[in-house]
C-alpha cells in the first residue's frame, strides 16, 4: 500500500498572491470551488496573507463574506489561512485581546486550519495566536520560516519545531517563501523533525518555485516522511509561485507514495484557471523563469528589484552590486533575520543607506527598531555597538520582552474608532477589519454597498496601459507601535546633501 | 569526495529548437561561445536535429560553416550533435554510402559526439551511422527513444542498451523527448542499464520539461548512477524545452553529487540569452506552463495541436475527444511505436481519418508504409488484418528487411544533382546538403553569397504581426522512398463526400 501524501491547494490564496498581486476577485474563484472541494485535497488555502488587504484595498470586497462563501461552497474540505502571528493580517503587533478575537471570528466564519508564522521565528510572537486557535478548537499549525545562514542549522530549526509542539500545535509547517530549501536540506529537516519529535508529528512543507529546484525538494521531503505538501494547480503555478499540483501527483507514480487526488477534477480546475489567468495580465509577475542567483546572494528577487528602484530614484543605479554585497553584512549585524517582509525591506534599505552615505552613518527608524528588539528576537546576536547607536538614534531603550507586552488592551478603543466610521456595521468582524487596516477601512466601509469590483479584464478587449504591479507583500513592516504607511519616504540630509529615499514592500 | 555529474548544455541546439522554432541565428550565439567553452560542460550540443534544415530554409546560413565556427570558438569542449540514424538530418532513409560520408564530413568539420537515434528504436536504422562514427574515431552515443506502452518495459529498454553497446557505442542516451519519464522509471532504467551492462557503462539522460516532473527524474537518474544530464541555461529553459542548468547544479548541493560548472560563467550565459530571447518573440512557443495530460493520453502536446488543426479544417473541432480516444487504439494496432515525429504524425492523422470516416475505412500512405515495415520494426506486433489491408491499399508487399537495404548506392547521382545547381561549391558538404534537402538547397545555394539572415528583431521595435510559428519537428516523415513534402494535403472521397486533410509536422 503506497503511503498517502496529503496536498494543500494554494490557488485561491498564495498562488494568485504570488503571480497576480493578490488581485483575483471572488467571482472568478466561485466556479472552481465545487471541483476544489471534491478533488480530495487535505486543505484549500483560501484566506489570510495579503488577501484580506487586497479585498478591501482593491476589490471592494468584504473578506469576511469571502470566507463565509468559501465555507458554503466547500463543505467537504478544510479551509486554511496564513496568519502573521501577533500581526494578524495587518502591519503591526496587536495586543493579545485583539489576537484572540480575530482568531475566534475567523473560526466562527468557517476557518479550519491556521498556519501561524513570524518573520523572525520569534516564538513569543506566535504563542498567543496558537493558543487562540486551540481555544477555538481548530487546527493550529506552527510555522518555521525557512532561511539560510551560518546559524540556521537543521538542529536549530528542529528545536523551533519542538517549541512549537510544546505550544500545542497540531502540525508543523516548513515555510520556504524564498525557494531556498534545497533537496538535501529538505530531507534533513523533515527527517530531523520526525526523529526528534516522533514519526506521528504531522509535518507540512510550503515551497515556492522561484529557484527551480523545489519540486525535487518536495520529493526529498516526501522520502523523509513529510505528511502534506503545498502545491498550486498548474495553470497558476511556477515562477515566483509554486510547484504544479498535477506534477506532484505524477512524479510519485511507482515511488511508494501517492496523492489520491481526482485527476479529472484537477484537469477541470486547471482548464478553468487557464481561462481566468489572462484576465489579470496587467498584474502578472514578470518573473517567469527561474532565479538561482538567490542561493548565492540570499536576497529574494522582489527585494533586489526594490533596492534597484531605490537606487534609481537617487540616480545611483550603478551601485546595485555594492548594495548586494552590503546586504549579507547588514543581515549579519542584525543577527541573521530571515529575509522576508518586513525584515527584507528593513535590511535592504539599510544596505542602500550604507552604500550611499557610508556604513551606518544613517539608520532608518525600522532598522533601529529591529536592532533594539521591537520586532522580536533574532537567532544571532546583534552587533552591540550598533544596538547602542540605534538606541541613541531612535531615543529608545532596547527591549528583550515580547514586543506585544508593551501594548495595553486596545479592543474598546479600536471598537469606538470603527463604530464612528460611515458604513461600519458594528460587528466584531468590522472592528477587526478597521483595526488591521485603519487607513483603508474607512473608504471600504463607505463603498462596500456598491459591491465587489472585479479587476479582471476580458483579454480580447484592448490591453490595459497600466504598468504591471509588483507582487503584494507576504508580511507588513509592523514595528510593534502603530500602523506603518507603505510606501514610506525619508528625507535624509548628510554633509549638506539631501536624499529622498522611498521604501515600499518588496 | 562528491561524484561528478557531467552536463551537456543544449542552448545552442535543442533549447532554441524547442522554444523558438530553431530560428536562432549564429550571430546571436557567437558572443556566448567563450563562456560556454570555459564553463566546464562535458559537451555542448550545437548541431543536428532541425538546425541544419532551419539554417538553409530560414537563415540563409551554411550549416557546415556554423559547425566550423563552433569548433573554432569552443576549442576546449566536446561538440555534440543529434543524428537521426539512417535519416541523417533529412526526411528519408539514405543509402549506407551517404551515411558514411555525412558522418565523415561532420567529424572533419569538428563534431565530437554523435547522438544517434531512431524513432522506432529499430537498431538496424542505427547500425551504419554508429559504425561510421566509430570509423571516424569519434564518440558514438546510442540512443533509446523513451516511450510508455504495455510493451516498453525497463527490461526491453535495457535489452536495447545492450544491443547498442554491442555495436560499439561509447555511451547510451535515454532520450525522453515527450517528457514522459517519471522519477521512478528514470531510476529503474538507469539502474537496469548499469546493472546489466556494467557500472562503467556511460549513461546520459535527455529529458524535456513539458510535464513538469523531469527535474525530479534527473535527480533519480543521478541517484541511480547516470553519468551525464542534459540541461539548458535557465533563460532558455522550461516549457517544451529543458530543465535549467543552474537548477541542476544547485539541487545537488549536499547530496554527494556535484556538477563542477563555473557558476559565474553560467550567470553570464544566462544573462546573455535573457537578452537574446526577446528578439525571437514571434517564434516563441506558446506553451509556457506544464502539461501533465500527456501522461494519460500519451499524446505529446504538439501532436494534439496538430490534430486539432486537422479537425478544424474539416469543421469537426468537436470530435477532438473521439480522436484522442482513438489514438491509443491506432498506436496499439501499429505495434506501439514511440509517438515522436514521424510516427506521431502518422498515428495521429490515421486516428483523425478513423474518427471522421470510420475506423480504417481509409489509410494514409504513411500509415500503410508503417504497417508494412517501411519505417522499420516496431516493438509490438502489428495487426495482421491491417497489414494485409495496407498492402492492398499501397500496392506494396510488407518488408522485414532493414528499409535502407532496399536502396541502391546513390552518392554519384546525388553528386551530379548537386553539381548542376547554381551556387553549389562542389564540396562533399554541399552534396550532402543537397541530398538531405533537395527542395531547399537550390534556393539556398543561389542566395548563400548574400550572407546569413538574422530573423531576430529588436524587441523595442514595433511587434511583428506574424503569428507564432510551431516548434520545428525533431524527426521527419521519411518513408524510405524519397523526400516527403511537408505539409502534405490529401483529398479523400468517401461515400461521395470529399475531405481535404493536411498533415504538418507536429
Amino acid at each position: 500500500m503506497p503511503k498517502t501524501i496529503d496536498v494543500t491547494e494554494l490557488v485561491l490564496r498564495d498562488a494568485h498572491q504570488s503571480l497576480m498581486a493578490t488581485r483575483m476577485a471572488m467571482a472568478d474563484m466561485i466556479p472552481a470551488c465545487e471541483d476544489l472541494d471534491k478533488a480530495g485535497y487535505w486543505s484549500v488555502e483560501c484566506w489570510g496573507g495579503a488577501t484580506f488587504d487586497a479585498c478591501i484595498r482593491f476589490l471592494n470586497e468584504d473578506p469576511w463574506e469571502r470566507l463565509r462563501t468559501f465555507r458554503n461552497l466547500m463543505p467537504n474540505t478544510r479551509l486554511q489561512m496564513l496568519l502573521r502571528g501577533q500581526n494578524l493580517l495587518g502591519y503591526r503587533h496587536y495586543e493579545d485581546g485583539v489576537v484572540d478575537r480575530f482568531v475566534q471570528k475567523a473560526a466562527e466564519n468557517g476557518m479550519d486550519v491556521f498556519r501561524v508564522f513570524d518573520a523572525l521565528n520569534d516564538i513569543r510572537n506566535l504563542r498567543r495566536a496558537i493558543a487562540a486557535v486551540r481555544a477555538a478548537g481548530k487546527h493550529a499549525q506552527g510555522t518555521i520560516s525557512y532561511t539560510v545562514s551560518p546559524l540556521h542549522t537543521t538542529a536549530k530549526f528542529v528545536e523551533l519545531a519542538q517549541q512549537l509542539l510544546e505550544l500545542g500545535c497540531d502540525s508543523i509547517c516548513i515555510k520556504d517563501m524564498a525557494a531556498l530549501i534545497k533537496p538535501q536540506a529538505a530531507y534533513d529537516l523533515v527527517k530531523g523533525i520526525k526523529d526528534a519529535c516522533g514519526q506521528e508529528t504531522r509535518v507540512h512543507i510550503h515551497v515556492h518555485a522561484t529557484t527551480g529546484v523545489t519540486l525535487v525538494s518536495l520529493m526529498k521531503a516526501i522520502e523523509a516522511g513529510v505528511d502534506c505538501v503545498d502545491t498550486a494547480i498548474s495553470s497558476l503555478s511556477l515562477g515566483p509561485g509554486h510547484n504544479p499540483t498535477e506534477s506532484v501527483v505524477e512524479m510519485l507514480d511507482g515511488t511508494g507514495f501517492e496523492c489520491r487526488l481526482d485527476k479529472s477534477r484537477l484537469l477541470k480546475i486547471k482548464d478553468y484557471f487557464n481561462k481566468i489567468r489572462p484576465r489579470y495580465t496587467e498584474f502578472l509577475s514578470n518573473i517567469t523563469g527561474v532565479e538561482t542567483e538567490i542561493f548565492d546572494s540570499q536576497i529574494p528577487g522582489g527585494m533586489i528589484s526594490n533596492m534597484e528602484s531605490q537606487l534609481k530614484q537617487q540616480g545611483a543605479a550603478d551601485r546595485i552590486k555594492d548594495v548586494l554585497a552590503e546586504v549579507p553584512r547588514v543581515r549579519k549585524d542584525a543577527g541573521y533575520p530571515p529575509l522576508v517582509t518586513p525584515s527584507s525591506q528593513i535590511v535592504g534599505t539599510q544596505a542602500v543607506f550604507n552604500v550611499m552615505m557610508g556604513r551606518y552613518k544613517v539608520l532608518t527608524g525600522e532598522f533601529a527598531d529591529l536592532m533594539l528588539g521591537y520586532y522580536g528576537e533574532t537567532l544571532g546576536e546583534r552587533d552591540a555597538a550598533l544596538v547602542e547607536q540605534a538606541g541613541k538614534h531612535a531615543k529608545k531603550t532596547p527591549i528583550t520582552c515580547r514586543p506585544a507586552d508593551m501594548l495595553k488592551p486596545e479592543w474598546d478603543e479600536l471598537r469606538s474608532m470603527a463604530l464612528e466610521l460611515q458604513g461600519c456595521n458594528g460587528s466584531d468582524e468590522d472592528v477587526l477589519t478597521c483595526a488591521m487596516f485603519p487607513q483603508v477601512a474607512p473608504k471600504f466601509f463607505k463603498t462596500r454597498a456598491e459591491g465587489p469590483k472585479n479587476l479582471g479584464k476580458d483579454p480580447a478587449a484592448k490591453p490595459a496601459s497600466a504598468p504591471a504591479a509588483a507582487a503584494a507583500p507576504e508580511g507588513g513592516s509592523g514595528d510593534g507601535k502603530g500602523p506603518v504607511r507603505t510606501p514610506i519616504s525619508y528625507d535624509v540630509t548628510l554633509n549638506g546633501n539631501k536624499h529622498r529615499v522611498t521604501v515600499s514592500p518588496a
